[in-house]
């Protein structure tokens, strides 16, 4: 009986270059669905060049699962590049939008909000703030949390988007 | 023989919750490519409630394909609510990454836009700066133009993220 080497889960951001047709992102999803592969984030959106977009993409899965993601997504139609960013240096980033209830504290609040992180005041009225947050994954989940605890009203995210630190077009 | 009356093609922001699992994205998606509805930029992520998620999808089309689009998002398994934020005040958001080749000029372009807009260098080295953008479409497209002059090695967008400026949940 074979033994199967079990190595241990990791996230990987893949960048997806695609035709700029968002029915790849059906097909994106639909492979992913079928095969059982988790996605904890996803956007996607134009690029430099008009016609084609690209989908970041956030999945986990042990070595071998990896491996199968960038295999099968190789093999799509439409798909033109994959690329794991995870195997150099990147950059990734979220955009959080955050409505908040205003309460006399709150421009105390967010004062030292603003100032700390890529955090901005899109729109302000009597009853509500609304911020719009710029900043990697991880900074977008500290700050959650830091505006749960004040009382968030709704909120509206984007995926993970992502580029490689390298001086060259990947 | 009916006479068909056309109205003018509109833009339309809709701000569709749903249960949270991106193969629901699937079937959206899947519904405006057989319908031939237009697509012109989608976004997806996580709400204030963990056990949903936001699609952002901005459309174009004459008053009844609008019509049709919201009556069948609705149809749809999985879709928990679906607003048309065209009707009422809106916030919208795009998160722009650019990699800019570095010249002798470029920080000294770079100082006004930096001011200007909701641009934050968040890379730099010898060879290229990365800046990222966070403004809605209009603005977008503005920087875009801007920084298209200068030369973009690579660029990753997001979406459309949108909430409606009212005060309560929607």
């Amino acid at each position: 009986m074979a033994v199967h080497e079990r190595t241990p889960v990791q996230q990987r951001t893949f960048s997806v270059l695609v035709e700029n047709r968002f029915v790849v992102l059906c097909h994106v999803v639909g492979l992913f669905s079928a095969r059982g592969f988790n996605i904890d984030s996803l956007a996607v959106g134009e690029t430099e060049d008009s016609t084609m977009s690209r989908i970041t993409l956030v999945t986990r899965g042990d070595r071998k699962t990896l491996e199968q993601i960038k295999k099968q997504l190789n093999k799509l139609i439409d798909v033109i590049k994959v690329q794991d960013l995870s195997e150099e240096d990147f950059i990734d980033m979220e955009l959080m939008l955050l409505k908040l209830t205003n309460t006399p504290d709150l421009d105390a609040f967010l004062e030292p909000i603003l100032k700390r992180y890529h955090v901005h005041l899109v729109d302000a009225n009597d009853k509500v703030r609304t911020v719009a947050c710029i900043e990697n994954r991880e900074n977008t989940k500290t700050l959650f949390e830091i505006f749960k605890k004040k009382g968030i009203v709704e909120m509206s995210q984007s995926g993970s988007v992502a580029l490689s630190k390298g001086p060259v077009k990947d």
